[in-house]
């Protein structure tokens, strides 16, 4: 019988990871390594430049901190800078609803150009599509870029001790979306963190040296991006509850929904892991950049079980955060 | 009133261009020149290189001759070589409908690895998401590209003489496609001319030197196409109808639907701005290499009226050829 696709291969967890390994990598070129770098690196000339793509059909188009546009800008200059790279290039492609509202259209292409003016991002190409009414939900983004790799920048195999990062609160670009999805009846503030975090390659100048490897923990949360490293990294990563910043709102609609924050996409944070010693020093140098104010060390790698991921509870135990199986969010970006 | 957006604004011509120049214009990085290249060109060490990007709506997904994959593949390679620049590296971006074959999907992303290993492309990065059912018509793909300038090819200004030469007959692809979508009730083995134009970039070797500019014409054929780039050069083209290479089914099916195969679409063709003196030379070369068999030199710059393609009719009269307004044929690629 012939197989069929369903929503959880679009959620960032297994079911995604084993679609591109047993369908596409049996056709496209499988990077040399088993990891699945959200970026592609090449030399050109003296320098490297990396290169992504990403198609965003976030629902609703519209939420608290952006729209789909300012997310698409966001999420591909966030590809590169996992990669150590500013972005410098990008290409826009849209594929537009016939009776989509034009004014719509100029607030995203808006944003679109507010975070490339903020990040020296600059779209040169474009492409655009028109589709009878009901072919597709109002307008799909994709966003492909360029980026420029700092010298600086030597991802390396992390190792026992070395320290995990994260730059701000977790979840707050999911919970906006299902603030936005759902009456939840509740008055909140909150918006989503959305945001470009290319600042970060020269904001850690030198330190940059002494970070292994980075990664934006989108579909599927930290959780799902912190499994993907510990299976890489054949380490453990233990992570310490107690340092995770979660806003009230993000744990409160989490209880509501029944949705662990750990899982929750975030859109404008880094999971940054640091040589073994440099934490400190680095959490300190990160905390006083943009969007970083939150910062804080969230765990260490262990050489416990390869491949797992573990968390020191508030209370005092210690227990197992799986990766994420069966689709929980569809279109969080 | 909040405008809409309509089919036209997708179908290459008047109202595509209307949309670029007044919405996205006003936000993006406007190109130095008034053209819309379909590929961006920047240095990268001694060499320049091509960054292009197109997303792919076409419907059916698998028509004569190719389906969407085979077709995003050729059309970003394509969109490359109007820049002179074979291609390096392609992105894949998939937004698939829940529910969509397994098996489909396979064959799709198969025909993307056989162009690619024809051509020497890469696909080094990807992104897939799946979306509800209903909420996109089965599956869209992003295609965009990196490719390396040829050395030899240095677009010019046309000038009154320059040769137009397209590569092969002409609105096969769109053709294919009508076929597919309609029950015309006829018999015919007429396929897609869905093809990677990038060998022509070797292929033409030091006679790229005299091409003065290329363009593969896609959405609005060859119509559109030569409308833009009288306008682009300031100069007449003046084509040759008897010299047009239409396939004899194109016409017929032209004929029932009341389109003319001018305005048809090609996926594996180029029309190539030969300098003057230098057409025949070309061409016979350009007959040698694979799709390109029915190669013509189909008319010529001329100083008459800017912006204006006429045409030399079959019966010795002369006609306008303008430019393709509302929307004709919607998915066509």
């Amino acid at each position: 019988m012939d197989e069929k696709i369903n929503l959880a291969h679009g959620d960032g967890g297994v079911d995604t990871q084993g679609l591109i390994r047993n369908l596409f990598y049996q056709y496209f070129d499988e990077p040399l390594s088993n990891s699945m770098p959200d970026s592609f690196v090449f030399e050109a000339g003296q320098h490297k430049l990396a290169f992504t793509t990403d198609s965003f059909v976030v629902k609703p188009l519209f939420f608290r901190g952006g729209n789909i546009g300012k997310l698409a800008v966001c999420g591909t200059i966030n590809d590169l800078a996992t990669a150590g790279a500013r972005p410098l290039f990008l290409s826009a492609g849209f594929i537009i609803e016939e009776g989509f509202s034009m004014e719509k259209l100029h607030l995203i292409a808006k944003s679109m150009s507010d975070i490339c003016q903020e990040t020296g991002a600059k779209i040169v190409t474009g492409d655009t599509k028109v589709v009878e009414r009901g072919n597709v939900d109002g307008l799909f983004i994709n966003t492909s870029g360029i980026g420029i790799v700092s010298d600086n920048y030597h991802p390396q195999q992390a190792e026992p001790g070395d320290e995990i990062i994260i730059t701000g609160g977790i979840g707050e670009h999911g919970t906006s979306i299902l603030l936005a999805r759902y009456d939840l009846g509740m008055e909140t503030k909150l918006t989503s963190d959305c945001a470009p975090m290319s600042f970060l390659i020269n904001g850690l100048g030198e330190h940059l040296k002494h970070v292994k490897l980075m990664k934006d923990p989108t579909r599927g949360g930290i959780a799902t991006s912190l499994n993907e490293i510990a299976a890489e990294q054949a380490l453990e990563v233990e992570l310490n509850e107690k340092a995770i910043p979660v806003k009230s709102e993000v744990d409160a609609i989490g209880d509501i929904l029944g949705i662990d924050p750990l899982y929750l996409a975030s859109e404008g944070r880094m999971l940054i892991v640091a040589e073994k010693g440099w934490g400190e020093k680095m959490l300190h140098q990160i905390k006083a950049l943009d969007y970083c104010g939150e910062a804080q060390i969230i765990g260490r790698f262990t050489s416990g079980h390869q491949g797992m991921v573990s968390m020191k509870t508030l209370i005092g135990g210690k227990r197992i955060v799986p990766i994420l199986e069966g689709q929980m969010l569809p279109r969080i970006c």
